[in-house]
């Protein structure tokens, strides 16, 4: 069978063979794969990766001594934890410091037309959402995570810095979070509801907010002032190393910024700007997968305006060349 | 009568008017004067700043309309804020955007024989705490604002990092309210409380922690293992632009890192690693001076012991040459 590789930069297609399926495990056949932004830094060797990645997935298991999971599709949670930690008898495995990651740490990924992940990592998919949304379900829960650490209020001003595939995602979630203080149903814009607004570089890729009822505004080089020490919520899913000082810079005092920019060198902030504020800087990373799957059962939130591009796992390498585009929406891969 | 100026680099000591005394403001004639980290910031330029510093005082209220306060021995709040806007309203004038801040952003400050401040920004000194601890209010107020973001577990292992005047107030109170977990009073260590460590570069500044109860620990140029992701709460006091990097890596995942150095220059830190492990940092500033009084009037925190010297305030330069030695601990000035 086909799988990826990363090796020094370069994507591989090999014939491996199928995985052996654990105690306790599934084996999954994917049918649709996602790439993320992390998995183009594999491929630029962070972490010291070179293997198999892949973590966004939606498939159909096809082997797994519980018959009942057999032939059902799902999604997985990408932590494989120790399960005998203090974090994970705390429900918070995703921070065991034993864990493996699904592509990422230690594991084998999903970028194969046959890998592994213990049951207790899989999510059943609903039948009123496609693969085409539940291959979103990762990248959403690592947005709904924001609402785990945050509590939104009616008054609050939020900003989402970053158009990228992440931000898109983000300001979703959260324009869907603020419209629960909606008291009549349609009044636009809410006079009761947080605001929300996203700001980006890209023009095309605000529309995609835009299209969804989100205020949306180019980031201007130089902040105006009507943008300084605005917000009581801001995120940070620039990607870019200037971003959470940008983010510092226009939360009101004692405001949060939330930090979803994993930037693969050291970030130059002003802290003296953030403790005379007394800002809150909240670190944020994956989510659970119930609230994700929620959003795309309801159809509250619907990602398939992010797809970008569908190419077939053979073609990895020209799908991972098209994701490393600048500008470019969520690329996927189909198996099969 | 006498004031102390900064100016280009330079500490003088020259005659000024007394000064006026507006409608709702009282004349403070200083009994003791604090030398605090800021002032040594302002005599280098920091903020722009020339003129007459001073923050930390004690003194004795020598005019006000309201006569009940002639006589009276005070403390006073430094943030001179509106009145008028929603920050002033909702009890945190300390970030009203049009404040003034006693001897630090336009307002003359305490380093005089008189200066004036709101009768609003006044408390009374207990009879029963000395003018010696009295002018640690302010800074005691500073570190007690920690315990207004945070609340401690008892579970909780805090490092307090950096042996600096603030960092061992700091330690201090936070092993003051470690203790309030204690069971069986005088049982140490206290098998229910949280763990405070108070960690730094100087064993002779350790050891004012120790002498008090506090664990201590020389901190290593390289973290060992046991130090790595090791507390629930760090709380960089050192002063220093590689403080906050230390601190994260310390923090445990999901932890708190406080952040109280306020470093006059833009900081690099890891990003990714307060991202994986999901920390909140937290911007930290002045406190309310209630709770500083209370540690102060039942003795519960005692910082005599943090005095190295006291100055007549015609000294003043050769105060502020002490004060800026590396290592030293809190010079005092004396007027009158």
């Amino acid at each position: 069978m086909k799988a990826v590789f990363l090796q020094q930069g370069q994507v591989q297609v090999k014939q491996v063979r199928p995985p052996k399926c654990p105690s306790g495990w599934a084996v999954i056949q994917p049918t649709l794969l996602g790439i993320c932004n992390t998995d183009l830094e594999l491929q630029r060797g962070y972490y010291g990766f070179s293997g198999i990645p892949g973590h966004e997935f939606v498939g159909t298991v096809v082997e797994c001594a519980d018959s009942t999971w057999i032939g059902k599709r799902v999604v997985g949670e990408i932590n494989i934890s120790c399960q005998d930690c203090d974090w994970c008898r705390g429900d918070l495995g995703r921070h065991c410091p034993k864990r493996r990651v699904l592509g990422i740490v230690r594991q084998s990924g999903a970028f194969q037309e046959r890998f592994v992940l213990p049951v207790r990592n899989l999510w059943r998919v609903p039948a009123s959402v496609s693969d085409e949304a539940a291959v979103f379900t990762e990248p959403l829960a690592a947005a709904c995570q924001i609402l785990e650490q945050v509590r939104l209020r009616s008054t609050d001003r939020v900003a989402v810095l970053g158009d990228g595939k992440l931000g898109l995602l983000i300001a979703r979630v959260l324009y869907q979070e603020a419209q629960r203080f909606q008291k009549k149903p349609r009044k636009k814009p809410c006079p009761t509801c947080p605001e929300v607004v996203h700001l980006g570089r890209h023009r095309a890729k605000l529309q995609l907010s835009k299209e969804q009822g989100i205020s949306t505004r180019i980031l201007p080089e130089t902040l105006p002032k009507s943008l300084l020490a605005a917000f009581d919520l801001v995120v940070d899913a620039t990607g870019s190393s200037s971003g959470l000082s940008l983010a510092i810079s226009m939360t009101k005092p004692r405001g949060t910024v939330v930090m979803k920019s994993t930037v693969h060198a050291s970030v130059a902030i002003s802290t003296a700007a953030a403790i005379v504020n007394e800002i809150q800087m909240l670190g944020s990373r994956c989510g659970r997968f119930g609230p994700a799957l929620k959003l795309l059962r309801e159809q509250t939130v619907d990602p398939l305006g992010l797809i970008e591009a569908i190419y077939p796992l053979s073609e990895a390498s020209a799908a991972f060349a098209h994701a490393a585009k600048k500008g470019s929406r969520k690329i996927l891969m189909r198996v099969g």
